[in-house]
């Protein structure tokens, strides 16, 4: 049976390396197979860096590009026909094992099988040339795609879902699902008065309210102005701009490893209840109510920060006394990255959050809800496209294997190995890096400093590892799920070497 | 020549109609190419209802629906593989002509040949399962997809382009490129100060800032939270939510036909055009200074509103007086419909504006945008995507299907029979439509209330007309780049035959 499967997956292989560089790739097939880490990498095996990053061509593109738009965030650019699994290749032909993973966005790596499968059928593609403005005539499909896909996996007693396009979308439209109900309970109606209408028309109170979201210091919730307003990981995503004044409550600044710090880390959570409580408190005796929390399960760009689920079973408890709708944003950490599906399904809640935000890894954006969060009249959560059903039909494989191949569990496992052996590099150069943080795969470990971080990333980008930073100065691991122990030990290795070389460079 | 022009059209024709529904199609094929009123149709060259609408299955399927989510604006569930040209088709089979068109977001209708063939190569399949963080690692085609596509067709005298997801991060972007750029003004430096970089991260000033942008009063930017606040088309979409306090100037009421009204018409936008500059120079006493002001050519959701050349030239100076940033919104007027490419090209100004937003029938979002307005700092423009490249390369059959067919010549004609068709019905039932309004076929006509509206739709949906309302109580015409003069005149012999019902049910 197991062999059946194996062949199955090895014809797949086969079938998809087809895809990628016919040529190339046909030739090291066979190589491939008896040495790749996981099946998914097709002929790669490892990091092949043949010019420096980034190499001539995407120097190149880059300088063309630069004519036209912003290009001091790009790292290089990608061949995306020859990329495979775990690895990146780029237009000099370099091969590097991608732990960032397009911003966390890829569920499956590059090229799989399945989703290259799923994008041939007619159906598919007859999604792709005819896109719906879904709310006003949504496709035949769309029913099926919501109960078969999205309410599959969907958090445990949430009942509805609404499809986005992108994450500060759905988190933006979360924030109005909120508002509007605040609204309907402190007015006791559902309808909004004529003059409530008029004054809106006019960005003026009561019409406009001056509800506010809290959020958490270093949060990240995207960069739409309401989003925002809610995000503040990084001052120049917000410096100049006009913003809410919504309030922030600190997020426990927990220590590492969390196992030898249960007490201070109890202690400095409930100090940060303690400051949410009062937030609340006086922003609601401002008139500035609180109709919505928003919080990461672990802040993503922020810094890979946790907290213990007794702390957020206390923001719920602390929302519900207030009315507040409690938002768990899942964005980053949804899709079984942090080795359950839903990262919230770690902390044991006595009742589902009031709302959970997905996007990236789902491809789709949107958000979960409860029913009370559907607002009676038409029209008030809506756009032009309400999510694309093109991307919502990529899901269908992307679960499918994520059941069948366990991918879950494989990330867990991975996530294991990653985690012990980044305890063990801080422990062999404890000057060097600390911090070591993380669940499932959803991890990040802090260096010295923000110069010693970026000069690491790039020698890390030149030895063939692609990787993410964030927070103060934090290496950010974000793989996909076909990430496997031996990518973990690879990526550990790598890392390891470049320090090593800083070392011998007198940077410590 | 001409004729094997049309022999490959024809052939093109058979292939893309083995897309659809390959049996009913293939048999009714003969007869289609005999009399379809346009090659594009396939085999359609009427309405045909089988159901009232929504018929027996949408039924069904919108109840389904609305366990999950809110369903108050879909109008049916749409088979969009049986769909063709500028006809719909939806799950009971019924057949309508189509002059919404997703919201205006088709721009060559259902299951156009070139879009179908582009979908089916293996390197538009890439870029679908490979989704990259544009802003990273961009694809490799990026650069060409902006110099052969976009900038192709960008607005004469603006060189860059930022692509994005969708029409309202879009005119958020826009945004936040002129909130820099004016703070980079005013602050005589393009850095932010510490104490700024501070500030911004709590929300308060000097780093968030009072900046404003300038709209009017019945516009329609989107409804994320920034635009929203510059959106008023509609309370429902902005009472009981949060927004920023920024003002409106009224846009002007022209009475139509345009060529009767002239010298009224010019003291009504001189009204509006002092309003204009009373609204910069108060809100900038008040420290709330207008960073940006955001216009639409023709007021698309708000009425179909239409201003001159003279209206248009005179914001832009007025915005050059302040430093203000001339945001051309042209999501709904761009791509041809209005006759122009760009419904700004008839306003013959003395220089390009400073940024114009697109979306919908560019199939990608974005913004083009003066040099100047590009941030100095890297990530100030930023998200996870930054648009789409499986959107953006369905540009190319859709740009180059405009240039070889003609498409926006076709536009002009088909919107020249729709307009004077209109007038001629609202001379002959002068209690119940007029206003008759529009440039090529971007139109519209107001019916006598809303009620009436509501029935007339109703009925002309169930006659076999899929179309759109705006403003207070008018029709609203936004079909395809693909739509006739032949599509015209059956559009308004519909229309024509239900006022005549609606007359005899003595409903004038």
């Amino acid at each position: 049976m197991a062999a059946l499967k194996l062949m199955t997956r090895f014809n797949s292989v086969k079938n998809e390396i087809r895809y990628a560089t016919p040529k190339a790739l046909r030739l090291s097939q066979s190589k491939a197979l008896s040495t790749a880490m996981c099946l998914e990498d097709g002929p790669y095996t490892g990091p092949v860096m043949k010019t420096p990053s980034p190499g001539p061509k995407s120097l190149e593109a880059l300088q063309e590009l630069a004519a036209m738009q912003m290009t001091g965030s790009m790292h290089f650019v990608g061949d995306y026909e020859k990329s495979q699994g775990n690895f990146i290749v780029d237009v000099d032909g370099n091969v590097m094992l991608d732990v960032y993973q397009q911003i966390a966005s890829l569920p499956l790596g590059y090229n799989h099988h399945a989703v290259r499968n799923k994008v041939e059928t007619q159906e598919y593609l007859s999604l792709l040339v005819n896109r719906p403005a879904m709310a006003v005539t949504p496709n035949y499909q769309y029913t099926s795609q919501l109960k078969d896909l999205l309410m599959k996996v969907a958090p445990k007693g949430l009942d509805c879902v609404q499809t986005l396009m992108c994450g500060a979308c759905s988190v933006e439209n979360a924030f109005k699902a909120a508002f509007i109900r605040y609204r309907a309970l402190q007015r006791g109606n559902i309808n909004p008065t004529e003059f409530e209408l008029r004054t809106a028309m006019d960005n003026q109170v009561p019409g406009s309210t001056n509800f506010c979201i809290l959020s958490f210091e270093n949060a990240f919730h995207g960069r739409a102005f309401g989003a925002l307003s809610a995000t503040c990981s990084n001052p120049i995503h917000k410096v100049d701009l006009p913003a809410f004044r919504w309030p922030k409550a600190p997020f426990p600044k927990l220590k590492y490893p969390l196992e030898d710090f249960v007490d201070d880390n109890r202690d400095e959570e409930s100090r940060c209840l303690e400051k949410v409580f009062n937030k609340i408190v006086t922003s609601n005796k401002e008139g500035r109510n609180i109709a919505g929390m928003i919080v990461e399960p672990i802040q993503g760009e922020g810094g890979n920060n946790s907290a213990s689920p007794y702390f957020f079973r206390s923001l719920q408890a602390i929302c519900k006394e207030f009315n507040v709708a409690f938002i768990v944003d899942e964005i980053q950490t949804g899709v079984g990255v942090t080795g359950k599906f839903w990262a919230h399904e770690y902390w044991d809640l006595p009742e589902p959050p009031d709302m959970v935000t997905f996007a990236k890894k789902m491809l789709t954006g949107g958000f979960y809800f409860k029913k009370e969060f559907m607002p009676a009249q038409p029209l008030r959560i809506f756009n032009t496209w309400m999510g694309d059903p093109s991307k919502l039909a990529l899901l269908e494989p992307v679960l499918e294997t994520i059941r069948s191949d366990d991918l879950i569990e494989r990330t867990r496992a991975a996530g294991e190995t990653l985690l012990s052996g980044l305890v063990k590099l801080q422990d062999l150069y404890p000057q060097f890096l600390s911090n070591a943080r993380g669940q499932g795969t959803f991890s990040a470990i802090d260096v010295k400093d923000k110069p010693t971080l970026t000069r690491l990333n790039m020698m890390l980008r030149n030895s063939g590892l692609e990787i993410g930073t964030c927070g103060t100065a934090a290496l950010r691991f974000r793989p996909a799920l076909i990430f496997t122990t031996k990518h973990a030990e690879l990526c550990l290795d790598m890392l390891e070497n470049e320090i090593k070389k800083l070392k011998e460079l007198k940077c410590l």
